[in-house]
C-alpha cells in the first residue's frame, strides 16, 4: 500500500535510453506474464484500456466450452461444469481486485445495463431523495442511462451533471446519488474514491462508481472506502474478450433491501421453482436478469487466470512506472511539435492510460497504427496510449515514443490516406 | 404455408416400427444437416427446447473470433471485421425466421433485458393506457419483469395476468399492452398470433411476443399479422451456444416514436462523437444498450447458417412430423402407465416439444437419462421432449420411446439414486 500512502514517489527512474529500458523490463517482476498473452510481432499494443489482449488461456478456455462443455456434455452442463454458478464465481475472482468481499460482485450484462441496475438500486435506498449528481464531459454512455431513468414518469429523479471540479460542492442533502467514472476515459484522471465517498456519506447520499478504467490497474478498496455500489468493463484491463460481460457491486450491507428494477428468472431465490412472484435472492444474485452468455463468461474467467497469481499493488506499481516514463519521454521530445500531455501528473490521481493531445490527433494516430503502435484516438484531440502491466513493456513504451516523434518530425501524418475518420477508432 | 392453412393434415404417418421410422428418416428433406452438429455417439438428444446442440461450424467460428480476431486483430477487428454491425447483421438473419424485415430485428442482451425494453416502448405508445394483460402459469421471468415495471413510481403499469383461455376476454380499450409466450414452455401449446394480434389491435392495444419456444421451428409471420414487438432466445431451437444473446422485433412502423428505456451508447446514433445528450438511432439499433459480447455474437451467426439454406416450412413439417410421431406412440404405448399427453393435438395451436405428465415425471426422467435419452423435466409432474427439426430423428423418437416404455415397464425409475432433485436439470 506504499504507493498509496506516498503517491509522491516514483516507482522507477523513466529510462533515458533504450538500452536503460530494457534494463527496467528485466526488473520487471510482472515481465513473465507477457509471454502468455497473443501479441502479434511486429506491433506495439497500446489499446489495453479499450479492448485488452487475448491471454492464450482464454482460447484454450474457448475450445473448452465450446467443443467439450457445450459439444459433447450439452445440457448437463449446467449441473456437471455448474454454469449457473459462473456469475458468481467470476464475480468473486473480480472482488479480490477492487477490494470487496467475495460475495459482494456478480457478472453478467453490459456495464450500461449494470449501471441501470445500480443507480435505481441505489434510488430506492433514498425515498424522499431525487437529486442524481453526476460529472459532464465522462464517457457518455453513462449519461444516457441516467437520462433514460430521468424520463421516466411520476416520481423521476433530477440529473444533476457538472464538471470534474464542481462536484463535491454539487453534492448536498437533497443529493440521493452520486453517480462517477473514476478514471475519466480521455484524460486518465482520477477521482478521489475514498474522499467522495465520505463526502457523500456525510450528505446522507449514496454513490456509484463506474471503475470500467480503474480495474485491474489501481488498488480501488471498495470496502475500506465504505462504497455503495460500483460496475466497471471487463474487457478492457482484465482482458476478457470483446465485449465481456460487465460486474456490479453492491456493499453487503445494502444487500438486503436492494430492488435492483431489473428482475429476471437468475435473480429469484428459486429460479428452477418457475414460481410467479419475484422474491429475490438472498444475496448479490439478486442483481442477475436472465441468462447471461455462458461462453463469455468462461473465456472471461480464464482471463482473470492472468490476475490470480499478481498482487493489485505490483499491477499499480508496474503501471505506474509505464505511465510516469511516456509522459517523461512525451515531455522531453513532443512538446515542441505541439503535443500536450493531458493525464494528470499526480499518479494517485490517474489510471493506467496516457492522453496526448494535438490539433492532428486522429492523424498522427493513423500514421502511428501504420507503424505498429497500436493506440487510439477520442474526439476531439486526444490520442490514447493504454499501459496495461501484464504484457506492456518498457520498451514498448521507448519504442512509441520514438515513432512518435518520427511521425513529428517527418510530418507523414500529413499523407492524405491518414486524413479519412473511420467509424469506429 | 401448407401446413398452416390445413393444419388437421399430418405431415407424415406416424411409424409403426423402428424400420419404418428409419424409412421416414430417409425421406427426410432435413436428414442432411444432422451431421454438421455435435452429438455424442450413443446419446438421444431431445433438449434442442432448452439448449440447441452445437454445429460445429460454431466451433469453427468461436476459434476464429478467439484466436484471429481478437488475438491477431486486436482492436483494429471494429472496423477490419465490422464487430459493431454484429446485432444488425445477426438480427437481419432471424429476421426472415420469423417473418419481419431485415431492419426490423436486432440481437443483444438477454430475453428478459428485452422484454423489459419492449414493454417499456410498447407502454410509451400507448398514452393514456396502463393495463398490461398477461397470462399466468408461463415461463415467470417475464411475469418478474413485468412484475417490476407495475413496481415504479408514479404512473406505474397495472398487471392484468388471467389464465390462457381467458387472454382474449381480458384484452379491452384500457388495455395498453398484451404480453404472451407464444409457445408455452410446458405443455407447448401455441397462442393464436394473428388472431390475438388482431384482437388487441381492435381494442386499441399493442402486443409484445415472447417467441423464445417458437423461432426456427414454427411459421410465424409477424409482419403479416402486424405485429407490435417481439423478442426471444437464441439458445434453443437456433442453436445458439448457452446463454447467447437474445433477439428483440419492432415495427418498423413503430420505430420513430421508439424509446426503450435502457439507453445507452451502442442505441445512440453516433456513438463514437460521444456527445453528452442521448439521440437514439434512426432505426432498429436504438434497442441497443451497452457492447454485446461478440464473441456470443460471431459464434450464434455461425449457428445461423444451419438455417439459411431451409425454408421455414420445412422446419415446420419435420417438427410437426416428430411431434406427431411421438405423441401417437405415447398414447399408444405409455397412457396405461400413467402418463399423459399434455401438448395439444392441433398442429396449428402447438409448437415442437413433447411435454408428457407423470406424477413420477422427475423420476422417470433421471431413468431415461441415464439411459442416453436426455429430455428435461419441469415442475410439477412434466415430462419435455424437444424435437429440434434440423438434428432430431424419427428413430431418435422411436428409441426414446422404447426407453421410456422400459422405464415405465421395468419400474427401475424406482431405484433411490433417481430421487434426489437437482437444482438445474
Amino acid at each position: 500500500m506504499s504507493a498509496q500512502s506516498n503517491p509522491g514517489t516514483p516507482v522507477v527512474r523513466p529510462p533515458e535510453s533504450r538500452a536503460e529500458a530494457e534494463a527496467l523490463d528485466r526488473l520487471d517482476p510482472l515481465s513473465t506474464a507477457r509471454e502468455r498473452y497473443s501479441l502479434p510481432p511486429g506491433i506495439v499494443y497500446l489499446c489495453g484500456n479499450s479492448l485488452g489482449a487475448m491471454p492464450f488461456g482464454a482460447a484454450r478456455r474457448a475450445r473448452e466450452v465450446v467443443e467439450r462443455e457445450w459439444g459433447e456434455d450439452l445440457i448437463r452442463s449446467w449441473n456437471v461444469h455448474d454454469w449457473f454458478g459462473l456469475p458468481e464465481r467470476v464475480g468473486a475472482r473480480i472482488a479480490r481486485l477492487i477490494g470487496a468481499q467475495p460475495d459482494e460482485v456478480v457478472v453478467a450484462d453490459s456495464t450500461s445495463i449494470n449501471l441501470y441496475k445500480a443507480v435505481n438500486a441505489a434510488l430506492g435506498l433514498q425515498p424522499g431523495r431525487r437529486v442524481i449528481v453526476a460529472e459532464t464531459g465522462n464517457f457518455p454512455t453513462n449519461a444516457y442511462v441516467l437520462q433514460g431513468l430521468a424520463a421516466r414518469q411520476g416520481e423521476a429523479p433530477v440529473v444533476r451533471a457538472v464538471d470534474r471540479a464542481g462536484v463535491p460542492g454539487a453534492i448536498d442533502t437533497d443529493t440521493a446519488v452520486v453517480v462517477l467514472t473514476h478514471v475519466h476515459y480521455r484524460d486518465c484522471a482520477a477521482f478521489d474514491l475514498a474522499g467522495i465517498t465520505a463526502r457523500a456519506h456525510e450528505a446522507g447520499a449514496l454513490v456509484v462508481w463506474d471503475l470500467s478504467h480503474s480495474v485491474g490497474v489501481l488498488p480501488l478498496g471498495l470496502d475500506a472506502a465504505r462504497a455503495d455500489f460500483a460496475v466497471g468493463c471487463t474487457y478492457k484491463y482484465l482482458g476478457g474478450g470483446p465485449g465481456s460481460p460487465a460486474f456490479i457491486y453492491a456493499a453487503g450491507r445494502h444487500h438486503p433491501r436492494l430492488e435492483p428494477g431489473l428482475p429476471g428468472w437468475w435473480g429469484h431465490v428459486a429460479p428452477f421453482a418457475l414460481r410467479e412472484d419475484w422474491d429475490p435472492a438472498a444475496g448479490i444474485r439478486r442483481l442477475l436478469t436472465g441468462t447471461p452468455s455462458i461462453i463469455a463468461l468462461s473465456v472471461l474467467d480464464a482471463a482473470l487466470d492472468e490476475f490470480e497469481p499478481v498482487a493489485v499493488e505490483a499491477l499499480h506499481a508496474k503501471g505506474r512506472g509505464l505511465v510516469a516514463a511516456f509522459m517523461d519521454l512525451a515531455r522531453r521530445r513532443c512538446v515542441q511539435h505541439g503535443v500536450g500531455v493531458a493525464t494528470p501528473d499526480d499518479p494517485a490521481r490517474r489510471g493506467s492510460h496516457v492522453a496526448l493531445r494535438h490539433a492532428h490527433g486522429y492523424e498522427i494516430m493513423q500514421a502511428l497504427i501504420a507503424r505498429g503502435v497500436i493506440g487510439d484516438f477520442r474526439t476531439p484531440d486526444v490520442m490514447r496510449f493504454g499501459l496495461a502491466p501484464l504484457y506492456v513493456r518498457y520498451v514498448d513504451v521507448w519504442d512509441a515514443v520514438e515513432h512518435l516523434v518520427a511521425v513529428l518530425d517527418s510530418g507523414e501524418w500529413q499523407d492524405p490516406r491518414y486524413a479519412a475518420r473511420s467509424r469506429v477508432t
